[in-house]
């Protein structure tokens, strides 16, 4: 039997991830920004931007409220603020009646000090008059008059107002380092006045693509030949995440070219993925290729998963490589598993931007144990009642067309030696 | 009692919705790419983008395979190329033995055809020669001398090959019309040479605040003044969902002021959102302004929806016009229900791009029935199984911060009145 260097020392995809991030840990911008957030602003992994374009973007420094929220007593409700205790015991029966001596305008402070007996005519979000501790809501209430309304029901003490600081108190921490900036957040920031942020910088990745067999997709393949479309998947997964893709070209199964163009690729890069031929000699090559960029080079050649499973994970002079399958559901699957939570890890995110939701298996998947299998599934409502059926898209792992006609991913565990129909799945989104 | 014209004429969520997307339908894009893609390309709803540059846009005619996937008998094993009936009732005991004649470099047709009892060495990707109808992987044969094999293990015709058109024949419908591009689905169009695409055009969406309470985030607000955020928050919302954002600045709550700017936003974008100030007088201002600005006006005035009841949707000389209320929660919880269908809608896609999962809620939500609540969760691991709960943070709609400690939102039905604890509920995040 033909053995190759890739069957042994094969992996569980969490170990193999592990081992990756472990080598990086010293080097990945987030250690420089540990402790001391100022000092790291002068770091090139981080920038200052305008809060109001920071969507999507990783905090690299943890925010405090610097001031309070609201800053004054505001109205929730149309109506009058009132002084509570004149409306104790108030009923439609029996109404309090009170002098309208105001009526507050927007965005101005009130004029007067509400005195016994008294009113003001206040909008919701109008700051409340010295004196008054309470809204009573305008449906409550009935005019006599020009100046004096009836009140029908009683307000308790704070009704309808929030407190200055109810919703975010001064140094309060309202949003932690490793956020990913949200539409909300950029609001909840800017309304307390922080129009700029610190975040992680967009990383850099190199895609380098190997194959005699591929040509760009502008051209026409000839025999025998391809178009190469990884690169182009592997950059819209990297722009999708966040990041800047840089496309380094096409290069041919010769490892002097193979190493040459890595290198660059290395020096102008955070990341850098070798997109692999499909045979195990080329696969064979990137490894070579890998270790001779730099220490430690190699960390992991196999892993127990299908489809991916000649995934190769680097660390070359501080900066992850990654040698990804040829096929391109494989491609798509060690991207998911391997590369986007490197890149995240590398920008200090807390979390991996990926969607996924539940559904009901609508077939049996049989696996082999010892192996993850990730199995692509279309998503469908269940005839019988409605429910989001998860089904498998059986394919050749090297039919582009399988990825198109699936909506997502199923995991078949390690040792679960398949799933059954029937169970509810995660389906991660593609 | 005082009542304003937003009590009458309350609409479910999804009829107010239908009522706005009825009143576009006719002058929506999609109608004019209806039945000819081709005419429509002139018209400047449609652009024509480089696929590689596709991500996230929606595709304005159906794509068809303008030709087969893979060209070419393609290996998916590395291994040998052979004629399957040389190796009929081949097993390790009785192994078959072949001659290898050629060793097929990838990118290159084959230089000879196979004769019976012969063998070409082959990589994954690589092209069949004639003569051979399958592939013996590698570690199912074992090396006898230079140039002769032996095979331990029968390979059935087709065996580990794909053949021409397996994995998308010419002219087979690819991607619908309305789709939104994944990275995978440019690598797909990329496979077969599609290197240009039709798409919709990004919708402009004119922003106008209102509200004499509010100043510019960079602004210190003074007494009973607050800075403006839902312009921010809703820009983000709108990039998020692939849109282009045009903020048209803060208005005084003067009817002449805030119509002028409305009708100068009107006339520069595609769809306009008056972010109303928080009183039911400047709603109800909002509301006249919209009526002002071209038939038929407004279409709801007021939805059974909490929070987010002060709706607004109109359409004005053909496009559609927005009034969202001033409290932070309610303006994001009313963009998702009707601002982002209709931008899908006049984009002609056909989903709104929305992350949704599943989670067990940890408590119990009370509801009033004849109204949509839709209740802000935060997202947590239960402490007894682990399972991913969903735990409702509860807090008045115009905290902002509320929203900030919130992954995302649980609707309550119409005539649930309420949720139980325990049940399955489905989490749109934001």
């Amino acid at each position: 039997m033909n053995t190759t260097r890739e069957l042994f020392n094969v992996r569980t995809p969490a170990d193999a991830l592990q081992t990756l991030l472990g080598a990086l840990h010293e080097r990945a911008p987030r250690s420089a920004a540990r402790g001391d957030a100022q000092a790291a602003a002068g770091d090139d992994a981080f920038e200052r931007v305008a809060t109001a374009h920071a969507l999507d973007r990783v905090l690299a420094e943890a925010v405090a409220a610097p001031g309070e929220l609201p800053t004054f007593r505001r109205s929730t409700m149309d109506g009058f603020a009132v002084r509570a205790a004149d409306t104790f015991g108030a009923t439609e029966g029996l109404p309090a009646y009170l002098d309208v001596v105001d009526d507050i305008p927007m965005g101005h402070a009130p004029r007067m000090e509400l005195a016994r007996g008294q009113c003001a005519r206040i909008a919701t979000g109008g700051m409340l008059p010295a004196g008054a501790d309470g809204v009573v809501m305008v449906e409550a209430t009935q005019s006599v008059g020009l100046t004096t309304i009836e009140v029908l029901r009683a307000v308790a003490p704070g009704e309808n107002v929030v407190q200055p600081g109810e919703d975010v108190r001064r140094g309060d921490p309202i949003l932690p380092r490793g956020h990913r900036l949200r539409a909300q957040d950029l609001g909840g920031l800017l309304a307390l006045g922080v129009t700029s942020v610190l975040v992680t910088r967009r990383l850099r990745v190199g895609i380098v693509s190997g194959g005699d067999e591929l040509v760009a997709p502008d051209q026409a393949p000839g025999p025998a030949q391809i178009r190469d479309i990884n690169s182009y998947t592997l950059a819209a997964l990297i722009e999708r995440d966040g990041h800047l893709a840089c496309l380094a070209g096409l290069v041919p199964d010769v490892y002097e070219s193979l190493k040459a163009v890595a290198e660059n690729a290395l020096s102008e890069n955070d990341v850098v993925i070798l997109s692999a031929g499909s045979s195990v000699s080329t696969r064979d090559m990137t490894a070579q290729v890998i270790d001779s960029l730099g220490e430690p080079g190699v960390l992991v050649h196999g892993v127990s998963l299908k489809p991916g499973k000649p995934t190769i994970l680097g660390v070359c002079a501080g900066k992850a490589v990654f040698g990804l399958p040829g096929n391109p559901v494989s491609c798509m699957v060690t991207y998911d598993l391997f590369v986007a939570p490197t890149l995240a890890y590398l920008s200090g995110a807390a979390t991996v931007p990926r969607r996924t939701l539940s559904a009901r298996l609508a077939r049996n998947i049989a696996s082999a144990t010892g192996r993850e299998d990730y199995v692509q599934v279309r998503l469908q409502r269940a005839a019988v009642d409605g429910a989001l059926e998860a089904l498998p898209v059986f394919g050749k792992s090297n039919l582009i067309f399988t990825l198109i006609r699936a909506d997502g991913m199923v995991k078949v565990p390690l040792d679960a030696g398949g799933l059954s129909a029937g169970s509810t799945v995660e389906v991660v989104l593609f």
